[in-house]
């Protein structure tokens, strides 16, 4: 596989997934030159420090310079204001891309504007990430073998075409879906897990204090995998569940009904009702692992710096 | 800190933990001797070509040695019929402990018997484990730098003593508490947080056909941390949800309520409300992370062997 090669690629949003694609992309050599906007100066102070870009403005329009390739990486209560700041700014042809966790939202905040035909947006998300925030987070290796699923809308077959060599040169896999279909998929995959991540989280934090500091101490035993979906960037997430609400309440309503039936067979002492659905979900993740995208969990702190 | 010294122990229930136990009190040299018992002969023949155990038998009443040290390591509801065996076997003072996940319950069984004044039995929980099951995937590390909570009840200072030196020499730091409180602190450290997986897995594995592959398939953003908890032992945690069903109906329904709050704010758009929620858990997490009880998530599948 031949990596793509462009002369320069603009980053808006500096974050974690940000600056992860800086790394990336300079990694794989996949840009001569990578600019970062973000309105927080910290973050691009600290780009720069780390090298990872060669010039960071505030704005889009302070940039000055025409591009190859655009990947917003910001809130997606964000985008509305970056497609309107892409209208003024761009005078030639350049491609377009996202990693929002909504697809739907997406393309409806596009379509409010496209009068500018230089804009050639592929709208895409790459399923990575972690629950750590800021750039100092980042790493090339977070889209390594994992998924990134494009929703194209009234693409010309040659953007689709570069849109899918970028996210390759990075080490993903594209795949192409309807925006509507990737919703109701990433609901249940991430929006629901997260929402009862953050759910439970918060039902410990209200518990009387002595029994809060025990279920901290004594965390190890599974309540800390939750904790830390629970530590994600919670502006993200606020903007997430008000851009897929229909899908997230639909899933929702399947999961607490499907709670409401373990309780009862709790409270009705229903063993082997128990034993027949916690022997089901085992499968699931046994073909996660075959297929690879299962991560890896050390339960040590071994590999800890400090 | 000087390691305890047993002549031989028996370890009763040679899965995932009773495993990790043999390995780390061979490799800590806490006892010269480690006997298996285990109704399943393939989880003997497992330990004794790992050679983490000396001698396996089927039954303890087979073993025909008396020994310092046994260690109850299986499901919940054999517990009874253990201690009905040791009340036959022991004819010399023992020390008797157990891992169990609920202390109610294993002292309501313990308490049904003890006609034999020989069992010294004081109930812990060592708070480690791993969502795989069976002896092979056993490792010694398991207990390091963990806690044990110790519920004892009318024990003499001397078996305490000597059962708190005995989880020291494995790497862990033992509290003791009350057993009704233990086990509303573990409901909402483990046992809740282990049944929503269970539940949010089996609402995904009820998925129309093509929408569960996709939920497989896209699962790491975020989906996958559950199928982690999921995957663990079926028999295991039935027991649990029978043995401590008081404690998890509570700690249920709270965690149902401040769901039901979060959807209802998805409903109303209340952005605000959500942002706030998501910023208070970070605080947890934070705090976990810095009483080293975080574990380490490697998110890319680079340490996998195959």
């Amino acid at each position: 596989m031949t990596n793509i090669n462009f002369k320069s690629v603009v980053i808006i949003g500096l974050g974690l997934i940000g600056s992860s694609l800086a790394r990336a992309i300079r990694e794989k050599e996949v840009s001569k030159t990578i600019y970062g906007i973000d309105i927080n100066e910290e973050n691009i102070k600290k780009c720069l420090n780390l090298k990872i870009i060669s010039k960071g403005e505030k704005n889009l329009e302070d940039l000055k310079e025409q591009t190859d390739l655009i990947i917003i990486c910001s809130p997606l209560s964000t985008y509305k204001e970056i497609f309107f700041q892409l209208e003024q700014y761009l005078n030639q042809d350049t491609l377009v891309t996202d990693v929002g966790s909504t697809k739907m939202s997406t393309i409806r905040d596009f379509e409010e504007l496209k009068n500018n035909h230089h804009i050639k947006f592929v709208p895409c998300h790459p399923i990575a990430g972690l629950e750590k925030s800021g750039p100092e987070y980042g790493f090339a290796k977070l889209f390594e073998n994992r998924f990134c699923i494009m929703t194209p809308k009234n693409n010309d077959q040659n953007s689709i075409d570069q849109i899918i060599k970028f996210w390759n040169s990075l080490g993903m896999e594209v795949q192409s879906m309807d925006a509507e279909h990737h919703d109701r998929v990433l609901a249940m995959t991430s929006h629901i897990p997260q929402l009862i991540a953050y759910s439970i989280v918060a039902t410990a934090s209200e518990l009387e204090s002595h029994l809060k500091e025990e279920v901290i101490k004594y965390s190890a035993a599974g309540f800390r995998d939750f904790t830390r979906l629970a530590g994600s960037d919670p502006i993200m997430w606020r903007d997430v569940y008000a851009k897929n609400k229909e899908a997230v309440l639909e899933m929702l309503g399947r999961f607490t009904e499907d709670l409401s039936t373990l309780q009862k067979a709790i409270r009705n002492n229903d063993a082997s009702y128990l034993e027949k659905t916690f022997s089901s979900t085992r499968e699931i993740r046994k073909v996660i692992e075959e297929i690879g995208q299962a991560g890896t969990f050390d339960p040590t702190e071994s590999k800890k710096t400090k």
